[in-house]
This record gives structure tokens, sequence and C-alpha cells, in this order.
């Protein structure tokens, strides 16, 4: 038997190699510190969201090199303060820059459970409660898309979840791809709108179909794909490459959905959580409509419900196995046939992981605190507040809509006085378009809040709210107005 | 605006609409059952390693319903208790079920911390501490492999590291993939080991390349890929479909690894961690010899290393910006390029995810704790383990070695009382084959420990033992001996 070196018989294994008891001391005193610096002062309106550092001073002041010795406890637990010390507060009441913002507080005790457990829901075996409880909250997602049966599996990420949708889609209709590859089967083509979320390209590169069989399709002024556009673009890319078959089932779900205002959050992804709202019938307009046309659906409950991330469900409507066939290679060493239990509980298969995060214990844990009527209250606050915020943007001088929101995010420039009055000028969308990235870093420099900002299409840069937090409170939001125009002012 | 009901506007936006003070003492209590039921019991020997319970009874005792209304505190932490009190303990020194057992404080102090600053490392701008450490580990870890430049991500797992691999390889040779897809590719060939990791054939499928592309090559008795069987298989391949052209990058890196006794394992995934050792000349012989050739190096630190779920570093030798190249596409809203900081610091768009989570800081404060030579010490330690396991399981009667370890990993047969002697009878290995399930099954249901049990090829049922956790002992050791004898003596 091979040895890393001479040395290792010398090792005694009477005692155990940790020191357990200095162990959990030492976590004892980190979780003291994480409550205060981590997650109080987190929360904590009074506190700045973040202390900004140049990269180069941050890495001397973190001294981040690993060296051949240990460090003793003080080092250590100074080490963590630093950490939370110079990271950006994202469960800040003004940090907009993420649709992960906000901090809840039964949702982290889920994950640190989580991190407790160090299991993967691979098998009932050695996950057996989180097995059970990833099998009821899917149940329970897809019973609010609308499906009283289906399927689906945790995914690390809205991107990968989007990945798995498109993959099982090819799977259904050329089962034989999963064996054969590409080559057999005609030239894909994916139609997605042209707002659709950027996982849809990094898919297609992925999966051997190509960014360049990626359809986009154009979308009216509102960016919701036209359905006379889908159609001509089938017929288009029909006739330049037969015999291609656009099954529907290609149309990746988030394809078919009315975009937001700046629909590249891939809004189907977050959308979903309005579903908790007790009106289920005015969903539609808010983004969800395709969800019962769909054959699958990608929710992020670590967006508009503050899970943490990453918490992506892929659901889908099948029942059949289609999960487990497209992705099933049923591996000797874990997937064992002859298990003394039901080993259909055995869903790891289903996933192209091995070893995956238990990310459904957090939003159970969730649930369980604040019940559908809490959840369902979060999103209507959401509303609430960017209401509220619409009606100041429109009011406010200087202040001025992208379009007209349809969901909860808000999109607007902000006209410094200098350009006031010149857009008609030759270079007043230029001059805009360098506003928000300039206010942008005084607030970051500031460390007062901080909120993201984007050009599309033909719109410079403008700002994108999108409040889901419900510590958000209506001063916050009157902040964020007068801290924007004060930054702003001079430009 | 649309709305999800009428009731929005009577929410007030005056008070936050989360209870910080009831949040935080929340999580100083579920920190105490944590410390005390998920660390102190679930590292303590005389605990068990699991209470077994049927799915049925499991889901009755959980009460996993979610409903309208949420539950007061006492419930919810009653909840955070079952929930470690049925899960598997895989922190405890009895459980070998998996790779990833054993349970590390800092390296849990780690997860904590991430997990409480919920933020992803694509940006600089969000995640500067995040984005500069995971900076500094991968460099570290490239720099043990033997690359002083190079690049790498973390990915979601081991089994996504491979499919990234294979990804960039493809995308090396035939850059004009990513746009146009597989078909305008000539046929591509992976060449792998017979016992490679199944997330080949999991990556083949979901990359379009297909699983009848992979071509598995026959390896000697001690599961060594045998190099003029690769080159025949080659051959055969080219002949069969020309023109192939199957460039060396497109065998995945783990292809060429010299095989474990049950390679399935993924030896590159965590032989990487031999690294550690102060002596590398030796190490080639536990499996990493290939690395020194390898363009791409797939390395799990949640393996041997012990940092949790999930810490997977796809490793690159290449500094061109290949990883960019193949997965970027920019995406205007969150890669802004007019920012005010050198943006090549927010490296998320070299992964196919989004959201990607930060899984570099909790291998960081590990190595702070106890720096090279203490995780050195652990892989001495284990192998040290695996020297006197190999001891007591030639010295025992019984006890039957599937082949001669020659890493950390040991794989063998108990044979009952019942079955000695009986070799050349012909329903010998079929019995035996029921045996290590039968075993198993018991110790579940006792409680007394897990290990994992396999066949593999013509080998039927053996168990596999793996000792990574530093907790292990000497008596742990004899006891995992002495159970299966006394579990599987009547069989």
């Amino acid at each position: 038997m091979a040895e890393p070196s001479g040395a290792g018989d010398s090792i005694p294994l009477e005692c155990p190699g940790l020191d357990t008891a200095a162990g959990e001391e030492f976590l004892q005193e980190v979780f003291q510190i994480l409550l205060e610096e981590g997650v109080r002062k987190s929360t904590d309106v009074t506190q700045k969201v973040c202390e900004w550092k140049e990269p180069q001073e941050l890495r001397d002041l973190l001294d981040l090199e690993l060296r051949s010795d240990g460090e003793g406890r003080e080092r250590l637990l100074q080490r963590c303060r630093d950490v939370l010390r110079f990271s950006v507060r994202t469960g800040h009441p003004r940090f907009f820059n993420q649709l992960f913002s906000g901090l809840d507080h039964h949702a982290l005790a889920g994950r640190f459970l989580t991190e407790t457990l160090n299991t993967s829901p691979y098998t009932y075996e050695v996950a057996p409660v989180l097995v059970l409880m990833e099998e009821q909250v899917l149940a329970k997602l897809r019973e609010l898309v609308g499906w009283s049966s289906g399927d689906g599996i945790f995914a690390p990420g809205g991107s990968m979840s989007n990945m798995l949708a498109m993959n099982v889609a090819r799977f259904r209709r050329f089962p034989e791809s999963r064996s054969r590859g590409n080559w057999d089967l005609p030239r894909l083509g994916l139609f997605a709108s042209q707002e659709s979320h950027y996982s849809i390209l990094k898919g297609a590169a992925l999966l051997g179909i190509g960014t360049d069989n990626v359809h986009l399709v154009r979308t009216d002024e509102r960016g919701k794909m036209i359905p006379e556009e889908l159609e001509k673009e089938i017929q288009r890319v029909k006739a330049e490459h037969p015999p291609i078959p656009p099954d529907p089932s290609l149309i990746p779900p988030r394809a078919r959905s009315p975009s937001l205002c700046v629909p590249r959050v891939a809004p189907l992804s977050w959308a979903p959580s309005t579903r908790w709202t007790p009106s289920p019938t005015s969903v539609p307009a808010t983004g969800c409509g395709c969800m019962w046309t769909a054959d699958s659906v990608t929710w992020n409950p670590h967006k508009l419900l503050m899970v943490g991330l990453q918490c992506s469900a892929f659901l889908l409507r099948d029942s059949s196995g289609l999960l487990q066939r497209c992705h099933g290679v049923g591996a000797s060493y874990l997937f064992q046939r002859d298990k003394f239990y039901d080993v259909s509980l055995d869903t790891g298969d289903k996933s192209p992981q091995c070893g995956r995060r238990a990310d459904g214990l957090k939003l159970w844990i969730l649930w369980k605190a604040v019940g559908t009527r809490g959840l369902a209250q979060r999103v209507e606050r959401a509303f609430a507040a960017s209401r509220y915020l619409l009606e100041q943007v429109k009011r406010r001088e200087g202040f001025q809509l992208v379009m007209e929101p349809e969901f909860i995010n808000l999109c607007f420039w902000f006209i410094p006085p200098s350009l006031r009055g010149q857009e008609n000028s030759p270079q007043f969308w230029d001059k805009l378009g360098k506003v928000a990235p300039a206010i942008k870093e005084k607030m970051i420099r500031r460390g007062s809040m901080m909120v993201g900002y984007q050009p599309q299409g033909s719109h410079v840069n403008f700002f994108r709210q999108i409040i889901t937090n419900p510590a958000v409170t209506r001063q916050d939001l009157d902040f964020f107005l007068d801290e924007i125009q004060e930054l702003g002012w001079d430009l």
C-alpha cells in the first residue's frame, strides 16, 4: 500500500485527531460574532451597507495568504470579524443590489441546520429527513403552480434549473440524444424572448446546441414576446434549415413569459413566488400566466421569498419519470438496487449532480414559521413598496421612468439639474448614461446603499430597483430617492 | 401597475415587516440546539450514528405538511430538534458511508459565516472579500498541483466540475462549438477509464456528446487504465467514424488516472488532497501522477479535507482566459463594463451559473486554522488508519480483501461462518453478494455505524471503507470490524 511519506506509522491512532472541546468553544464564539456583526449590524439601518476598499488594500488588510502553520484562536476570531466587516451587508434594508437581498432569521436558522447536517439528499439512507422534506416542498410548489402531480429537483441556481429544463425538453422530443449526442438529431432551434435571461445562451453553449441556434423573438414595448413574431421566427428558421422540428417543448418555459421591464432578471424564476398571494386569479398580470401552459417551471425561492442562496426548484409537469430517464445512470456504489427500503426515495440520480446540497430545508422551516399566509403578506408588501416608490418617482423632479412597471421592479433615470431641459440635445443620452455609474460609485464609497443599474437595448444606463425585503420601510424608500438625488445633484 | 390582490394598499410601510429582535432570539436558541444536538452529539462516539425510521413513519413524525398559518417559537425549536434527531450523523466517528464524513469545527464556522453573508462571488461589488479569497484559494490549490499560473472556479460539486472540464476541452479544440453547437463538428469521442466516475456519462449526455461516444478503456487488475488499450480504442473509433480527431484534451483528466480499487469514487476529485503531504514525490503512487500532464484538475476539498458540502475547485492550467471565453456572455445587468473598479475581478461570467455559492471561505478558514502542515497531518493520519485497518483485515478470519489497496480505501468481503470453506461451491458468490446488504441493513437499524457496499464488475457486493475523518481512532476501527463480524455471524 502506498503512503505519502515515511512518517505515517508514527501517528498515534489511540486518540481522536480533532479537539472537539476546543472546536465547540470556537464555534460558540464565532456564533456570537456572527449574531452581532453578521446579523444584528447587517440588518441595522443605522449601519453602513458596505465598507469599500480597493482590491489591493483589501488583500493586505485580510492577509489572505495560506501558510504552513495554523493560527491561534484570537487571530482566527479576528479574521471572522474582518470577513464580516469588509463584506457587503446583503441583509441591510438599503441593499437593493440583488434579488437575494434581505435576511430572514428562520431561513438562516435552516441554513445553519443544513450546514451542520452536512449531507446530500441523493439517498434516503444518508438524508432521510431531507429527502422527505424535498419531496414535500417540491409537491407544495407544484401545487401552487397548479399541478396536482409532477416531478422536480433542486438545482444549484436558476441558471442550472433552466439548463435542466432545456436538457429535459431535448430528451423528451429526442430520447436518442442522450446516447447518441446531437449529431443524429436535426439541428435544434431554441426560441426565446429577446429579453430572456442570459442562462438560455449559456445553456445552449453547454448543451452543445450552440448560441447561434437560440432564436431571440422580438418583444413589444413592454418587453413581452409577440406571439406572431414567434410564429414568424419559427417559419423563418424552418425555411432556412429544413428539416427542423421546432417542438414547442424546446421553447424554454421562460421564453414565453411576459417580460418585466428588465426581464433579464429572469422573470419566471422569481415571479412564481407571487403564487403565495391569496388572489391567484390576478397573478397572470404579474408575469406567471405562462405557467399554466408550460411543461416545466424554474422557481427560485432564494429571491422574492428570501430563503438564502441557493434555493432553486426545477419543477416538471411530467410524472412518468422523464427526469430520471433523462439524467439517471444508476451508479452502483450509490444507488444500489438491493437496499432494504424503497429505493424510489433515492432521488439523486434525477440530477446531473452527484453530491448535491439540501436546499429544501431552509424553505421548509421558513414556511412552517410564517405559513403560506405570511409568505403571501411579504409578496403583498413588496407590491405595496413598489407602488409607493412608483408614486414618489412620478412626483419628484428629475426622476424619469423607463417604463410603467408591471411587476415589482422599477426602472428609472435620475436626470441631474445640469441635464434637465436638454432632452433634445445630441449628447443628452450619452451624458445621461454616465450618471447612474457615477452615482453608484459615490454610494458604494459612502456605504449608504446599493442598487443596480444597467443599459437595456436602446436605453442608456438606468437604475433598477426591486424591493423584496420586508424590512424595507417607507423611510428607506424616501432615503433611497433622496440619496440618489443628493449624489447626482452636481453631475 | 399590477398587484396580486386589492389588499396591498392597506399594508403599512412605516415599520419593518420583520421582527429582528425575535428573529435574533430564535437564532440564538437554534444555535444552542445545533451545538448540543447537531455538533456535540453528532461527533460523540457513544451516540448512535442514525435513528432509522421507515419513510411513512418518519413523514408522520416530522409532520411535514406546509399550512396557511405559521407556528410558534417552541414548536419551531422542537422541529429543529426533530430534524437533527432523525438525520444521519455524518460527523460521527463511525459514519464511513460517504467521502464527506467528519465534522471540522473551523470549516463549519466558515460555512456559518458564508450563510450569514449570503452573497454570490460573481462580482467584486457584492462580494469583495469572497472574490479575493476565492482567487487566493484557487491559486494555492494550483500551486499544489504544480502550476505557477492558470485559472479556475468553484463549481457545485465534482460532477459539475468534470462537466466544465469536458466543456472547456471541447471549446478549446472547437471554439465554434459554442456558437454553432455540435452539428458542424466531427463526432467527438470521449475516452475514459472503464472505472471512471459516472459523471463522465452524465456530462456526455448533458453536453450533447452522447453516452455512446464515451469510450471506456480497459483497465488492469488494479483498475488502472492500460495505455496500450487507450491507443487501441482511439484507433478503433477513428476507423469506425472518420474523420474523428480524438484530441487528447477530450480525454477527461480523471480518465487517465490510475484507478483506485473502486475508482467510481472519483479518484482525481479527492486524491489531489494528498498534495498536502510533505513528500510530494511519493504522491504519484497514490493516484495523482496524471496531474502533471493534465490540462485541468477537479479537486473536491469537501472530501478528504473535510471542508463540508460543497467545495469543488475546477482548476485549469490555461491562463489565456479560456474559461471566460468558453462560458462568458457578459450580461449587462450584472457585468457592467463601466464600473469604477477593475472588472477583471467580476469573475462570475467564467461559470455557467449565475448566482453561485461562495465555497472558498470555509476552506480558507480551515487552512488558516491548521495550516498546510495540519492538513498534511490529516492526510498522513488517513493513510495510517487505512494501514492499520488493512493489517486487521488480513489478520482476521472471515475477512477477505478484494484487492490490495493503493490509496486510503479498503475493499473487502466478510464471509460468514456458514459460507467459509465453500469458495468453490456454485452458489458461493451469489450467497456472498447478499451478505453485505444484510449486514448494512442490520447496522442501520441498530444505528451503530454506516459504511458503503457495492458490486464492481465481476465482484459481488463488498464493503468499501474509506477513513478520512481524523476523529476516527483505533478503537473505532476495531469496533468497525467487530460489528461487521457480529452482525454477519449468523448469515
